[in-house]
């Protein structure tokens, strides 16, 4: 359903076609200093339009504080938050009316809720993610001010042309261990910190925005002073929680954490991230790290790293054979200007669900430890 | 937490040193037919020592029902059901009283739990998960009056040997239209389907067994005859909860569903499934299935099919250098003989969880179904 | 927390003097016929300066859908509705700043939250309440659909004037047969069917109204035809649900349900409800009901019946000696006009409350009663 | 369902005549010192057959950790807990193959699960609450540890006998002050602290004893020592989940919180609770108590207090004319001996829930009063 989280809640709502999209945020410790301006930058980050390579839709998403808030600070109570939908054009869409678009949910909509949208898109719209950004960027606040968490997001590879992201690779744990959003978006549309690839994925959008096509890509995801300790064992693990959470974003079709689909390749003996006493945080730490920051499902002060697979977009200008929802073949092509690729725009995305299972799991554990603490 | 699923709920108990594990099933529909016969075939499945492959300790794993059942029908009241710990023997495990196992939970279980086990695993152990495919036994026995459903898993690579799975490749997607457990069992303790790498597969495991090592894989799954429309969007999408069931599991490092991280490089006009009017079902369906059978996170009708990343297992009997609780260099061998891959023992509980899944989102369907005949 | 519901679930949000108060409801079928006018009634019942002998705040209470609509249909998606604050006046609280206000939530939210409010009231105001009647419209058509339900509240006492509500009654039994909302509202402000001691009530609020004092009383609601096999025991009992969902209620002290505290002292010769053979409904039914339609916490078909006691309201203009923030004895009196009796405008508030939970016991129930379909 | 709790969670399973009944404490903090002698002492006092005024049957009821712990101590994973079930005398129920019992949940089960039980009682009997005052007596523990927190029931009413409970009662204040279950259990049977009255309590049951009739009567729980800041509104106010938890008991019709239903009689100048400052705690504090140690749905520090309405018990011998399943009438009498009153056994159940509500409460508070810490 629409609600994410136990103790710290986020309920999206609005369709990509009504007046509005927005979410309510409840379970916000009381007393932050939170205004609009906490919220925007992530919100224009994921903004269409403000990359050359995306989709030239230019929608303003400007973020209304509308509850849960007091003279700038927050009052415990739910925030309701919302950005109106400013430029939805229901016009380009009316192919939609005959034809199921091929891999959107216009069929699985029809069949679960039997409704036909109007207009296109609807809950399945990435638009549903302004409200998942706003959530994470409160989040994002709570979580800085527990433990200095960092979390960073970027593109590692659009189509065939991806960055080395083998974890034993040591110029990767280092990229891991220092990169910055500002790197991210300082180095261009396409969010790559790696120089040696990032000129040819520019090709490889324009290839593809130039044939009327689109192409995937695979976002990944630091987060850098985690707490020890969090996640929550056997189905509530670390991993599980955020994988539950990236495989709830429109277009994913694949999560893979610290060694990944790799990690099955490496010997135990290799795999195994033996320990050492590390002087500068007094306390063990792992020589390697690829268990990616969890172990058990539960966090180990390490750097937590995962990727998720976007598929390219469903929404192509070019024509395709397909039928209509009558069962007849026809040929159908979207109207208007698409992105070729959706997987930049999903850094920002990425990492707000990342901060929403962080500071779920968190406040979880915060009850954990005081109860250890007083039976003791 | 110990419990998942929503309507259909499996809570699961026990660590793998203690009396028994268990499970307590709740939801179940009353008047099924259920008796131990119905759960011991899937919890044989995955017992250790079954293949020669595979670690010898031979635990029975027999299972017992405490509650639910009356004169071999469900009662709709929670079902309870345990398994004896029968050889558990933890003198096999004293190092682990001054060291924490590389890439077990050792080291994260004490530091959230501030508990330091006698003896090794705990809830972090494989043993856990009797309780889920204990419970899994339960749901594909429902999912198949349901609708026919199956699901098969079976091995698809192990270390970097591994079949061809890519998703617009008809042989593989032909495998997923028929491979049945019958078939995944009887082609030997690997449970590789495909004939042409299995016996590699063999040597390799072979080779880290010998070698005192250990070697990872992954279990790809097929759903058929899944009915159309289970999925909560936004955050419950079928995806979503299917991939935190699988990511709860120990080992797991990845998750990828229909087309997956490959599905990232085919171009938005080779990856979009069209639709034709299907004669044999009368109604839409796909002429592909990148979508792996959900689309905008609701089932289509179409085969779902999804791949998990086991790591290789961390406990290996060879020495690791690592270091104590205390900080201090040492070398540890884990005694006794150990599984060189877990790969294959995972496909009953990667059936498990899948059928938990789903029978979890069916019921809801209906729900919603129920609500929408009424109101229209 | 802020969200009530499993299936059929709405989280409201708004604070009494910021912008607006609102609900999500999430889990609504599709194609339920939906826009303002079915919602608008129900709020306007429950606004305060409707009745003459109610506080004189005059709150337009205009509901706007903001999402999960088009065209006048529910689409499945969340429900955004909004009602905007007009006549807030912080400016008559003032001495709140000084003044925890007695049997408010001034001390506990402060206590609680760290925060205190610049105006009063915030989430412990009855106004919080707009969110759950405008989502409990919505869940009366659904169960109107459904079976033909109605709910419907009364007042049953204001102070020391009661209506006989003896459940051993007749008189009163025969009222619960057949009382609608129009007879409620047609009686005048204070809702109290019994023409015998209304005109009594009546001079009570006032007496209480000219002392600037306040006087509390008793909301008793029916609910009829109710399906059978409604709760989900052992925690979720039909009755635990509505008892959890009246408690919610600000001001409430008291819930009972069928015989209630009377029942205590009725012999279980008497107090149990014999069964008979009923020609016009072809199925069992009780020949008394004692049991209030509930019975193991699973409805029987018989009408369900409960009262809620709502204390006199906090808010008084006289003086009151009580103590500062800071602990120095003082008196406070509130400013402005204040609602003598909040009973009678609770009485489309408890309906509503009662309305969420039965639709969405009875979407579990619906998801319960196929799977007992399929497996038998 | 069968599950109560959100951080710190209970889940109970079997029925009255299976092998056992038992409950698995998932969330329980770990470190805690326990064994099966903590668990007894409140095991005890629910048992049937120990006071000479109740049911002969004379149940063991010992208690078996099965896992959770190790060494006497929790491990922070689920503990699972069990009682087996020794005197079932399936054969006394014969009658109920052919009659539903009146005010049983026979009729209901078999309308919501379509399953009749062989044996009287399954999942709607007392028996079931064995695992609920398991898991009581653990929350309790923690409660204990946490704040000294005290929480002590007693039977108030008895039939038409009742002690005092009025709110504004000074002597009933100092009782609710000073009463411990040590003097519950010492005045006798009934368990009633009030001497006036307690002899006509023994008279009132053994007059129904012996007329094969029974009676109920009203349990009345204090919760000394409550953390301040305690709920969690808007729906999960403290008082909402007591109610919850108290109608979630088998035989409850009633709940009332402080002043309760007669607090509506009350004026507001006169229940409104003033503050004072108090030396000896340092802080404010209220004179008098009518909210009953909530406000604003969150504790205040006061003594929280409820009562709770057990109907007259419906097993009762002598001849009930009723009707078969099959719709003929007849004349039902149960065989063997049974209480006249449950009332006094519901002391130590009460309390349990009272603990199972306040550990879950308690252990958020403390996620949330960390979350305020960090932000400010």
């Amino acid at each position: 359903m629409s609600t994410f989280g136990n103790i710290f809640r986020v309920t999206t709502y609005g369709e990509s076609h009504c007046k509005l999209v927005g979410c309510i945020v409840d379970g916000c410790p009381p007393g932050l200093d939170l205004t609009e301006d906490d919220i925007q930058p992530q919100l224009s980050r994921r903004r269409p339009g403000q990359l050359k390579l995306s989709t030239p839709r230019n929608e303003k998403d400007q973020v209304h504080i509308q509850s849960g808030t007091e003279n700038g600070k927050t009052l415990g109570s739910p925030i309701g938050m919302l950005v109106l939908n400013q430029d939805h054009r229901p016009h380009d869409y009316l192919e939609t009316d005959l034809y199921p678009r091929p891999s959107h949910a216009d069929y699985t909509y029809i069949q679960k809720y039997g409704v036909k949208l109007a207009s296109g898109g609807g809950r399945s719209s990435a638009r549903e993610t302004i409200g998942r950004v706003a959530a994470g960027a409160i989040a994002e606040k709570i979580l800085t001010k527990a433990n200095n968490v960092e979390i960073v997001a970027f593109v590692s590879s659009i189509g065939e042309v991806a960055m080395d992201r083998n974890p034993q690779d040591e110029k990767f744990q280092n990229l891991l261990n220092t990169i910055t959003r500002e790197q991210v978006d300082d180095v261009g549309p396409v969010r790559c910190p790696d120089a040696s690839v990032r000129e040819e994925m520019v090709k490889v959008i324009e290839k593809y925005r130039d044939a009327k096509d689109s192409i995937g890509g695979v976002v990944t995801c630091v987060i850098r002073n985690c707490p020890i300790g969090l996640g929550e064992p056997c189905f509530d693990k670390l991993e599980a929680t955020l994988a539950h959470a990236m495989m709830s974003l429109p277009a994913t079709k694949g999560f893979e954490f610290g060694s990944g689909f790799e990690g099955t390749k490496i010997p135990g003996s290799a795999h195994n991230d033996p320990f050492h006493f590390c002087n500068d945080s007094q306390r063990l730490r792992t020589k390697t790290n690829n268990s990616g920051g969890v172990q058990g499902g539960i966090s180990n002060g390490e750097n937590i790293y995962f990727s998720v697979a976007f598929k390219s977009a469903a929404t192509i200008s070019q024509e395709q054979p397909t039928a209509t929802y009558e069962g007849k073949d026809g040929v159908l092509a979207a109207k208007g200007r698409h992105d070729p690729s959706v997987t930049p725009r999903a850094v920002p995305i990425v990492e707000s669900m990342a901060a929403l299972v962080l500071v779920d799991q968190l406040l979880t554990q915060k009850a954990r430890e005081y109860g250890r603490t007083i039976v003791s």
